[in-house]
């Protein structure tokens, strides 16, 4: 197809698109005997989809668009792709991360956040940054003298677990590497504004038939 | 307790406490016979740990903070507080909202996230933000082709649904419309980013065990 179709299909603009060939992120279209034209294919179509998704939803930098799609390539192990899409992290927090990895040392929380993934039973790797997260939390909590502890996220976890295998579910049926990597971000990024937000939506039916009618509202002025 | 006590035991320091009392979040003290002392008590150290957790965790401006300090005091029903402090949206977000509020109409999206509500039989108003955020999800993933639907995600709501009962038992053992308030802010808002870490060890885990060895990275070059 023609760059005008490519456009039309992925809907990338043509100069996005041009600007992706000059940088590597797109390999160069078949030359055709029409001069300045060139042939596209559905393989280029496939991944400039990719590419708009991981800059578009997972607001990856265009560096780290590179780097990933480059690990698709050369390497065949989905688990690594899926651990190299999702925790690659925006350009916006990479700062905030380095900084914090170079004050270097443990907090309790992270300490915490180890346990709780021992007793899961949970094989990940000690570097991933999701154990920074939950530590961080953690750590707020107790900072705000909460009584939530990572006790207290075991069932949590028990029920994100059971998520977690409904996510690698949406994997199923994709063809070809490009696709499942695809898929891993839309099920690994887009949907966590959507499961935040059902769990407002639960807490709100909840909140209405347990709390509703002032019943718990006597004991305090 | 003295105001530099209160400082102490709430961990803002006196500038801020003397800038909530003059904005009025913060009651005056009971005057004292020494010249320009005030004297505080449980209450204020406990309303200055609110503020601290909506302003700090949550990310409220203090006119957002204000508002919901007064709900709290003129009102007695718990379910109006935990929607008022959950549905708050933090200020840097007011504008977008409102801007999609003046463009109108529901997307398609939106539609189909009434749907699912519908679906699980969840009371809510229908004008909670989140419903908005489910809709732009579903729009999003339809804008990429996806073939995750509405009805892809009942599974994942009936599982936010069981987190939502874990939510509402954090509630229990409250004392206090205050304390009460303090707890929704900490479950809704700073147990999130611990939900989504939580998914992406699980999610680790998982795809460790399914696709780890390339066994299905043959498929494509």
């Amino acid at each position: 197809m023609k760059i005008s179709e490519l456009s039309r299909r992925s809907g990338v603009s043509i100069p996005t698109i041009k600007y992706y060939l000059r940088d590597g992120l797109l390999p160069q279209g078949q030359l055709t005997t029409a001069a300045n034209q060139a042939d596209y294919g559905e393989e280029h179509l496939r991944r400039l989809r990719l590419i708009r998704t991981l800059v578009g939803v997972r607001r990856l930098s265009v560096s780290a668009v590179k780097e990933i799609l480059g690990a698709i390539t050369e390497e065949g192990d989905l688990h690594q792709i899926f651990g190299i899409v999702t925790d690659a992290r925006p350009a916006m927090h990479q700062q905030k991360a380095s900084e914090e990895e170079a004050a270097g040392g443990e907090t309790a929380g992270v300490h915490d956040a180890r346990r709780l993934i021992t007793e899961m039973g949970w094989e990940v790797s000690p570097e991933t940054a999701a154990i920074r997260t939950l530590g961080d939390v953690l750590d707020a909590l107790a900072d705000v003298d909460s009584d939530i502890d990572w006790q207290s996220l075991l069932p949590y976890a028990r029920l994100t677990d059971r998520i977690s295998e409904l996510d690698v579910r949406q994997m199923n049926g994709a063809s070809g590497l490009l696709e499942l990597a695809e898929r891993a971000v839309l099920v690994s990024v887009l949907l966590e504004p959507a499961l935040l937000a059902l769990r407002r939506l639960a807490q709100e039916d909840k909140s209405a038939r347990l709390f509703s009618g002032g019943a718990d509202g006597g004991d305090a002025a």
